[in-house]
This record gives structure tokens, sequence and C-alpha cells, in this order.
């Protein structure tokens, strides 16, 4: 039984986006014209070196190894979360909490409602539950908070970047203005910083910081949902409370009808 | 009897100002100078897939649903409403909260007032009258709060897809350079994407959201006094002290004389 | 005797501006290369479009209506109407307020007073007028608000039009590259979007906007001293206490000595 | 003896960053091609009629006396101030307030602190002297937040005016293409008005807006510090009991040691 | 023993984002026609000049100094400052705070703690420590504040010098449009200008701020902790209290356990 729902959005949006791209290069004469390693070292590398000075090679690294799980987001929705969270509670109840050993099967879609289930289990009191998975999810929501400022610094410093780019471009071009024909290539050079800078920021960072604080956001509810579960199973409530407890939680359109 | 009043302005106001901008092309010379496919595909299909990766590709979707109803928003004036409301609760006065059977017609204009009647002549109480129908307000609200992001969003996406398609044209221009004969037409083109990205943003996209956000206010508020006189029929209050209470709600300028 | 000022700010320093732009442009050859009736077309009527698609075409039209009087606004210096009201507070003190009758031309100069001495007249208690012109105060800033963010709204959308226009007119043009003679005169006319929808939106859409926000700080301040002391006056209240009263409504700089 | 110390930042940064850039137009050529009638009008007198259009000629007017003297601020370090009142305090201790009639001289140098302390040497009640001292604390702020605001507006007017009048003497050139001679000089002077709207707003309204701010919180300071003083003297306090009171006022790094 | 760990990332991301800035001006040609006197004093001089407009020389000069110790940062990580901290704690509970003095090595790597320790074994008690102590963190947050702000300004002016100079340059070159050869070479020296003012503000003024702003919240942290150790000293309490606190101010990530 999987309640996990993989969101390839992002990485279709993106991808589908940047192969239009790719086809209007194609279909206007030969790819190769938009190819300038100078260009992607200029907006590339100096992104990232400046990104870094702005925060630390450690934190720049760490977001990007975040914002590559973002890419393939495999998120449970909410109103799913809640009747799982309500389908334990109510195993807890009919067997006690020690029998959901035998049912931690229904746990196994998420970790973070695995290890808080088997803390119920062990008899951890509510209070202790409630303190180390909000420790959790405060943890998260830090990691999620620090990894999409970063992306935000970079997407305001690449199209920067493709503008220093193509000023230095010019500046070169112009003092070449003597053969002619040479202007049009020149030129069509120092405009692609400019090209890479955009694309980078508006193609690529800014729609995955967005997705991250979405995410986040969402992220946040789901564990919330399973955090109030487990609470209420260790305070050994009946689910039937712990329904209207998740349905304020819920946003109108995905509450959900369990026991009600 | 019907006190909705449909709304074309957003309708009327955008096609008249792209059929200006239509004529202004067609006196111009050939319109067809300003129709490419390219283009459009970078800048439609971009802005789409780029905002379905900031979010999902079904929350852009229904957000798009919505905004189909928001261009022809049939609404009702705030104080026509509130007399509408007034008529009902003298009628519940007279004849009692069963007798209103007779008279639901009078509510027939609005699914949500309709709703709150029927609950009210089922007897429910007053408190949870307001709590269902409170409900019902906030999954409005946050409906459109959704959709309009989205629209801002869209807005902001377009005109950068626009740049990048404009200096993608410029770069396969400026390879050509040889032939100057092309130079025009290669530009004009590359001017497009730039056309269609501010269109798209300033013509329909920022004005929908700009539209969104305005009547979700206005509905708002219609809903809150159909609320308020269904809590106050179930309640039942003397329609007097109903109508002091709705023209705190409303506006100095649409307060009602009804009663009083 | 009256204590009205008009303020011809907003209408000569607009016009003397337009002006010096006309002189600058007469000077530099012919007026008539500035006059394009499509350009206007696109910028004025588009604009009005969209802005009615943001709003509606009412309330549009009704915020243009107010704006025609923020042109010649006629204020009060608000250290004048301190004094004027506590002139007619003294002749409620020494004749009764039934003596003020005889003096209602005192407050002829601004018809909110008038009606508020006509109610103190008629034996209104201090809790209704207070009430009911607050209510007045309250209905004039909700109305400048709203014409104040209409004008806001046009302002940013018209040198958005005026961009679409150029881009337009230079799409047009560079399909004619082949005439070198018609190149001049058409970015001439692509150019005068720009030109226009800069001039509407820095010229005369932010001016009035700015200047309405702050006559509303003004009235408002106007017509509180005229409601505080009103209220006192139908509160027998003796004028010196209103002195101090208004004293803490007004800046520093404008507080007055009348009894004190 | 004098704590008053004229800071020329403002006058000298300004005058400096102005000097070189006429150096650097005078080394490249004829200062002559940089003068231009129009264009100034167009700016200077364009930026003014639209600030005054937004306020008023009045406000405008007054404003601009204000920033002059802004360009010479003679202001008191807050620690020297400090000092100078404990000094003064320990006078009043030990002659008492009658007896700081002889010393009056000690107040010399801020007009505010000899108006505040003949008003405690007239026997003034320490809630009379807050009271009236703090309403000069506010009077001037109110004077100096207008002021600040007219040159933040006209900052943001001025480089729209040079953009509007560089359009105008583009379409003023296009129509003489024919001449190819005399499209060099005709962008030059195009390009003038923007010169000069760049220049007027970030070389000059905007330093002298943010002067103007950051010494509105320093005469702030130093006005309370006096203010406090003058309270204490009203109350003859010990003077220790008022550097306590002061150094919670002064920033860290300028706290004083007099008695303690 | 050492704990201060220096990061280096802001002067290597400032200094390779700029040699490859280098780098490709040196593969593009002759570097030298990157290098123009006029053009980095006026944008560069200018910046200065005008930011000190702002604020006023003493400010700026002070916040160079400041940013210089920026570049080359020496932190320590929070977490093992905290297990510093809970060594020197352990410690004093051991021997008492008398005992401290032979361990007074242990706080060598930090001059806050070392001051704070010895306070400590002075017999200061911990309302007087609390207090100077937190003094020195908020004498620290004003410091750093002031910087980041000069700095902002800064790369807020550089831009706009750099525009102001390409200007003047564009005006320079039009005069002598009769020499077609001079025509690029014009240019590229007026483009400098916009180069410089680009690059100082993004890659250089901008990182710098950033870094500082992020190096304020993390040093606050820091002194904090050992405050929090300080006090705890002084107050004579069980070092696994202290363990307790410390973690409550640590990000979840880095908590420390040391006792527990």
């Amino acid at each position: 039984m999987n309640t996990v729902v993989t969101d390839l959005s992002t990485i279709f949006g993106i991808f589908l986006a940047l192969l239009m791209v790719g086809i209007a290069v194609t279909i206007g004469g030969s790819a190769k014209a938009f190819m300038d390693l100078p260009a992607v070292l200029i907006v590339i590398f100096g992104t990232f070196m400046l990104t870094a000075a702005c925060y630390s090679f450690d934190e720049v690294l760490r977001s990007l190894a975040l914002v590559a799980k973002t890419m393939v987001y495999s998120s449970e929705d909410a109103s799913v979360a809640a009747r799982q969270a309500l389908k334990v509670a109510e195993v807890a109840r009919k067997k006690g909490v020690l029998g959901l050993q035998d049912d931690i099967g229904l746990t196994a879609h998420n970790p973070f409602f695995r290890r808080a289930v088997e803390m119920v289990i062990d008899g951890t009191t509510d209070e202790e539950v409630t303190q180390l998975l909000a420790q959790e999810v405060h943890a998260m929501q830090d990691r999620h908070t620090k990894s999409s400022s970063v992306l935000r610094k970079a997407a305001e410093i690449s199209p920067a970047m493709g503008l220093i780019g193509t000023v230095i471009g010019l500046v070169q071009m112009l003092g070449h203005l003597s053969d002619p024909s040479k202007i049009g290539p020149a030129m069509a050079i120092a405009l692609l910083t400019t090209l890479y800078g955009a694309m980078m920021s508006y193609m690529i960072l800014s729609p995955l910081a967005s997705k991250l604080e979405r995410n986040t956001k969402h992220e946040t509810l789901v564990m919330r949902i399973y955090l109030k579960a487990s609470e209420s199973m260790a305070r050994k409530e009946n689910p039937r409370r712990l329904e209207l407890t998740l349905n304020t939680l819920l946003p109108p359109a995905s509450r959900v009808k369990y026991f009600l």
C-alpha cells in the first residue's frame, strides 16, 4: 500500500521549457552558435562563487543537495495522509498501542511517521513525542528556508553576471569595429551571457526556489498531521476526536470523513 | 426576481484593449508580420510550463478554470443583497422559519444563501449555521488567493520568457549579418516574443489577477451579509436588529434603509 | 467671510510642466511630428480599458470625477478651521445652541460643518452627532482611497501600454528596412507611445494620486476639527476646553491661541 | 566654549563628486557640449513643477529652505552633549537652579537647551518642561520628515523627466535622418536630459534625503538628552541619576563617564 | 587548542569570480582596453564621495575597516563554542570559580569569553555579568548594522555612477561621429563605467554586505552562548542545566551532547 505520489511537475516543467528553447534555437540555425565556454564559465561559475561569498561554500553545496531532492518531489496528499493516520489510530484503539507492532507496515511510506509510531509503541509519553517530533519539523523548515534563500540569492546574482559578461563582450567587440565582418558574431557571443543569466535565473533557480517554498508548507502540514496522530495515540485518545483535530489543520477542500 | 448583475468590465476591457492593438497592427501593414509560431510557443507554453514548475500542473489548471469564471463575473450589489436578506428575514419573522419553505424562491439567485436558508428551515442552531457557512467563506477565499498568486507568478514569468526569446532571436540574427536584407525581418521576429510577453503579462494576466483579488473582497462581503442574515433568522432575532448589523458591514455609500 | 483657500498647485504644476514639454517640442521643429492618433488610442484608450478590467467601468469613471475636483482643490487651512470652530463654539456658549440659528452664516464655507451645527441646533445628542459625522468622514476616506488606488493602477499600466505600442511600431518598421528613408519617421512614431505612456504616468496620473492622498489626510484633519467642535457644543462644554482638544489634533506649527 | 562640530561631509561629498564629473567632461572635449538650456528646463523646472503638483508650492519651497541648512550641518556629538548637560546639571545641584542664571553661557551653543534651562530657572514644573519640549522635538521631526519625503519624490520624478526629454529628442532627431551629419549632435542633446535627470536624482536629491533622515535621528537624540537633563534639573534630581538615564539613551560606543 | 575556523569563502568567492572575469578579458584580446583612469575615478571615487554625503566620511571609513575584517572571517562553529563553554563550566563546577584561574587558557581563543570568565573569577554578580556582556553584544550588532547599511547604500550608488559615466561618454562620442574610426573605442570607454559600476556593486559590495549580515547573526549566537555560560558560572549553576539552555539557543542540527 503506497500513499506517496511523486510530483514531477518541477522536473517536467523546467525540462519542457528548456527543451522548447532548445528547439527554437535548433530551428533558427545551428545550435553551435549558442555554445560558448567563457560565457558558461562567467555566468555559472561566477554565480556559484558570488553566492558562496554571500554565504559559504558549505552552505551552497548543502542547498544544492537539498534542491536535487526537490526536483523529484515525492509528496503525500494531505488528506490521504490524514486517512492513513486515522487508520493507524483505529488499529491502536482496537488492538492497543502494543498491537501496532504487527501493523507497523502501515507507516512504511513515511519514515517520520514510522519513527513516531515506534516511539508510541515504546511507551514514550505524549509530551516527549510532541517535543521530539516538533524539533524535527523545525529542523526541516530551517534547512529548507536556508536553501531557498541561497537559491533566491543565486537567482539575483546570475542576471547581473550575465550583464557584466555582455558589457565585457561589447567592449571587446567595439575595439575591433574596423573589421565589420566580425561585429555580428562578436555581439552574438556578448549576448550569450545575458541569455544564460536570464535562463538560469528565470527558468531554473527561481522556479526551484518557489517550489521549495511551496513544498516546505506542504511537508510541514503532512508532518503536523502525523505529529498530531502520534500524540493522540500516545495519549490513548478516541480516534474520532483525532479526526476533528486533523480537519482543523486541513484546508477546507481536503477535509476527510473517516468515522464521522 | 433577479438581483444578480453581470459585470462584463473585465471581458470588455481586455477585449477592447486587445482589439485596439489588433487595429494598430492591421493599419500599420500586414498583421501576418505579427504571427510567429515559435514565438507563441516560447512565451505561452514556456510561461505555462514554468508556472507549473513553481506550483504543479494540477494547481495551474484549477486556477485557469477559476479565472474563466472571473471573466464574466456575476455579482450582486452588496446593498441589493442586504435588502434581499432583510426581505427574507421579514418573511421569517412574520410566518416563522418554517413558513420560509413557500418563499424559498427569494433565495434562488444565490446558491449559498439558498443552502443557508434551508439549514435554518431544517432547524439547525445558529452556532452550527455560523460554523458551516464561515467554513464555506474561508474555502472560497482560499481558492481565490491560490489562483491569484498563480496568475501573479505567471505575469512575472511571461516578460522574462519574452526577453529570453528576444535574446535568442538577436543571437541568431547576428550570425547572419552578412546578408543585410535579412536583418530587418529577423529582428522583427526577435522582438515578437517581447511583445507577446508584455501583452500577456500587462494586458491579460495582471488585470485578471487584480480583478480576482477585487472580486474576492466583494464576494466575501456578500457571503458575510447572507451569513449574518441566516444566523439572525436561526436565532429568531428581530429583523430591525439585523438591519443595524448589516449596515456596519456595508461601506457607507451602500448602507440600506429598509425598516428604519 | 471666507476661510477657504483654493490650492492651484496641482493644476498649475502639471500645466506648466506640460507647457514646458510643449515648448521644447515646438522649438525642436514641428509639433505635428508628435501627434499620432493610433499612439494616442493605444496609450490613453488602452490604459482606460485595462484599468476598467482591473476594477470596473463604474469605479474608473467615479474616480475620474473625484479627481477633477482634486485639480482645483479648495481647502481650508487647519488652523483657520480651528479658529472658525472656536468662534462658533464661543457664540454657542454665549447665546446657547439655539442662538446659533442667527449665526449659521459662520458655517457657510463648509457644508459638513453646517450640517453638523444644524444637528446641534436640533438638539441631537453628542453620541449621535459623533456617530453620524464619523460615518461621513469614513465615507470620504473610502471614496478617496479607492480613487487613488485606481489612479496608481492606471499609472502602472500606461508605461506598459507605451512599451507595447513601441514594440509594435518597431516590428512594423523592421519589415520595411529596404526603404531607408522611412526608417526614421517610423521609429519616431514607434517612440511616441513610449513618450505618451511616460508622460501620462509621471506627469499626470502619479502627481494626481499623490495629491489626492495628501488631500485626504488634510481633509480628514479639517473634518475631525469640525466634528470635535460640534460634539463639544452638543455636550455644552466650555470652549476653552475645546481649544485644548483641537491643539492636540493640529500639527505643532499650526496650533492656535484663541482664548488661552 | 563650543561643543558644536560642523559636518561638511554632504557639501564636500556632493561637490567633489560633481567636480569629478565636471573634470571627466572637460578632459573628454568641450564642456559646452554638455550645456543645453531646454534640457536644463525640462529636468529641473519640470521636476520642481511636478513635485509641487504632488504637494504644493509652499511645501516644496519650505523643504528647499530646510535642505539648505542640511548642506552645512552643525551637529553636536551626542556624548559631548551629554557631558555638557551633566556639567549644567552639576552647577544646578551646587548653586541651585537660580544659580544657573550666572552660567547660562554654558548653554549658548544650543538654543533649544538655552530655552529649556531658562524655563527651569523660571520655576516651570518638570511636567510642563517635558510637555513643551517634547512638542518642539515632535515639530522638528515633523518638518524633517515632510522635507525628506518631498526630496524623495523629486528624486523619483527627475529621472522620469530625463527619460521624457530623451524620448522627445530622439523623436525630433529621427525626423531628420536624411542629414546624417546632424544625427550625432542631436542624439547627444537628447541624452543630456537623461544625464541631468540621473545626476539630479543620484548625486544631489537622494544623498540630501538620506542625510536629512540621518540628521533627524541624530538631532532627536541630542534634543532628548537636553530634554531629559532639563526635566531632571526641574525635578531637582541628583545629577548622578541623570548620568545613568543619559547612558541608556546613548549608543554603546558613546556612553559617558562623568561622575561614576 | 584552537576552536576557531577561518572562513575564507568570501575572499575566495570574490577573488575567483574577479579572476574569471579577468581571464575572460585577457582571452578576448588586450586587457589594456579595460583600463581607463577617468572611468575608475568616476565610479570608485564618485561612489565613495556620495556614500560619504549620505552618512559622513568618518562613518564610511569606519565601515570599510570593519569590512576588511569580514573578508577573512574567523568564526567559531556554534556547537564547538557550546562544547568549549561547557568544558569551562565543568572546570568551574569541579574546582570552583577561583580554580578557573589556572585554566584561563581554555578561553584564549575568544577575547569576549576571556573577559567574561575573568569577571566571573573576580566575583562579579550574575546580573552585572549579564548587563555588561549584553551591552557588548548590542554594541557589536550596532557597529555591524551601520556598516552593512553603508555597504548597501554604496552598492546602490555605484551602478548609478556607472550609468552617469556611460551617458557622459556617449554624449562625447556623438560629438565626433564624423570620424567613424573613433566611434568604437569611444563607445568602449563609455561602457567601461557601466562595467565598473556593475562589478563593484554585484561582485564586491553586495556580497560583502550579505556576508556581514550573515556573520552578525552568527557572531551574536556565539556571543550569547558565552554570555549564558558566564552567567551560569557566576550563578554557580549545575553545568547540566547550562547544556539544556545552550541547546535551546542552537539550531537543531548543531545541538550538543556533552553531559547528557
